[in-house]
């Protein structure tokens, strides 16, 4: 039984003629699944968070471009895509996954299996982006302890991709390899990937895990209780500076500080060469009202100002390395 | 007209026979009155965060000491004395202000009139710390340049005092001073204690100020958006070391890698020289469903171990200065 098969559950599967997806925005308490039939129907899933993390929205647009009605239009192929890009600014395989499928296309336009090629083409990008995570935990592996307690934030888990996840993955394949994990899984606000996706899938894979709340990862460092720090990243840039989800760049100055090592796990499909440095990102700023509201409570009055940034940036100095499917990369 | 009078409202009052606070677990949303006439009420408000912040819930248990009915019976006093002590084991101000009492009480015990001068106490009390901000307010005005992008977390504002708070005293003297301020809030997880009650006093108050998450501070920070740090304290050890909300650390450690000045503001009540530094303090765990539930609302599995402190310990190494009632100690 591989890793996959242990976590016990799919989140993404094509099934007959259109996309099925785990609803993300439902978990951990209700396990809903989400029929994506249209490229509406995708572009919805990926803006409102049905799905997230760079490399399931990439595998999901994929995939969506396989609805288009009408492959042999060629001008509104391409403006789906454009569309299909616009969803959401930040994560580079978006447009990564997106452009494949116009290479897919580009050389087959015409075919009479078109829809076949491009349908083949989505599920290469999907089963590549499992063997990616596979990769990235066989790597990763190498730099953890027998016994290591592991702080990460967000979720770079297997929701997060097609496959194991990337800083989960790492965790996994430590974790199956038999060693002795812990996790501290920050819920990290503002939209508490850590508390809903993440401890529900640490849970389901039977790894041990508490949660916290973003402000006690400095007090745990400062206790010796957290041995190493690893994240996933949005987009990855030339220098290694990368974006991830906002209050990464905390948890690395604090590590830094702590003399902690900080791991980030990403794809090459999520590196952006085209951008030199984390200075050229674009960061994508969500509405005040994720900070003014918890789940439809209240918290502070509607009137008053937010500032909700998704992600911030993290540079390559405070890495300790970079977990790849090549291999571990250093600043 | 002085700025208590400009933040225009009343969180604590004696009225007649019993104390009426108000009640800070329904702000911002609604202003309601939580009247206390007994100590099991003194005890329940504190315990449940009704009334919070070291100096008010020193103000509160003095008041409370006034609603005892016998207070001839010295071992029923001292009984009351202790059980209210142990409401919350952080805050300082707590002893000291029951202390205070204990005081007033053995100098008078068998005074006809006795219930009068606890009474007289609780309101010096009370008075006292007031005037405490009020001077914490012009010392740490000092500080703070005629420009100034000021972020704090929790809140350590009127509402955690008997007066126009300590923190949020010297942001205040400063801003009705005409300098001009603008101030960020921290949400302060997992209470909610920034976007609840600073963000709601500062908009009383007309203060410019914007809602972060917690998470969002190291952004802001690396963007040189942020001049200065000021917090309050729940406790100060001798060595200035101090016990202050729970990521009150993280930013500490975030101010000194970007060089912000970093300062706490706590009057004299909350300094422990029983503490000789912050390895002495005791730390609060609250309960774990403040992590896993938010108003209510599930953001983990009920299962999900979740780890609470409530409070964390700021070197005084990472201490630009603590401003007190009488003037600013550097470490």
């Amino acid at each position: 039984m591989n890793i996959s098969e242990k976590l016990g559950f799919t989140h993404i599967e094509w099934v007959d003629d259109h996309l099925v997806v785990l609803d993300q925005r439902k978990l951990p308490l209700s396990e809903e699944y989400f029929h994506i039939r249209t490229i509406d129907g995708a572009f919805y899933a990926i803006q409102n968070l049905v799905v997230r993390g760079a490399p399931l929205i990439g595998i999901t647009a994929a995939y969506a471009l396989c609805l288009i009605e009408n492959h042999e239009d060629r001008d509104s192929f391409f403006v789906t895509c454009e569309t299909l890009k616009s969803a959401r600014p930040t994560a580079v395989n978006l447009s990564w996954a997106v452009n494949r499928m116009i290479n897919a296309y580009e050389s087959h336009v015409g075919d009479e299996n078109l829809e076949r090629i491009l349908l083949d083409e989505a599920a290469k990008i999907h089963r590549e982006d499992s063997k990616m995570c596979e990769s990235i935990g066989l790597h990763g592996n190498k730099i953890i302890p027998d016994e290591c307690r592991i702080l990460t934030h967000c979720n770079a888990g297997a929701l997060a991709t097609g496959g194991i996840g990337t800083a989960l993955g790492v965790i996994y394949t430590a974790f199956f390899s038999g060693k002795m994990i812990e996790v501290w899984v920050d819920e990290t606000r503002p939209v508490f990937q850590g508390a809903r996706l993440t401890a529900w899938e640490l849970a389901r894979a039977g790894v041990p895990h508490t949660l916290i709340s973003d402000n006690a990862s400095g007090k745990l460092m400062s206790e010796n209780r957290i041995n190493l720090v690893i994240v996933g990243a949005d987009r990855v840039a030339k220098n290694l500076d990368f974006a991830n989800k906002i209050g990464t760049y905390n948890l690395a100055v604090l590590a830094r500080y702590h003399n902690i090592p900080f791991y980030c796990a990403a794809p090459t499909s999520t590196f952006d060469l085209n951008c030199p440095d984390g200075g050229s990102i674009e960061i994508e700023n969500r509405s005040a009202d994720e900070i003014r509201n918890v789940f439809g409570a209240r918290i502070s009055l509607p009137a008053t100002p937010a500032y909700n940034p998704a992600f911030d940036i993290t540079p390559n100095s405070l890495l300790t390395g970079m977990i790849t499917e090549n291999g571990i990369l250093t600043p």
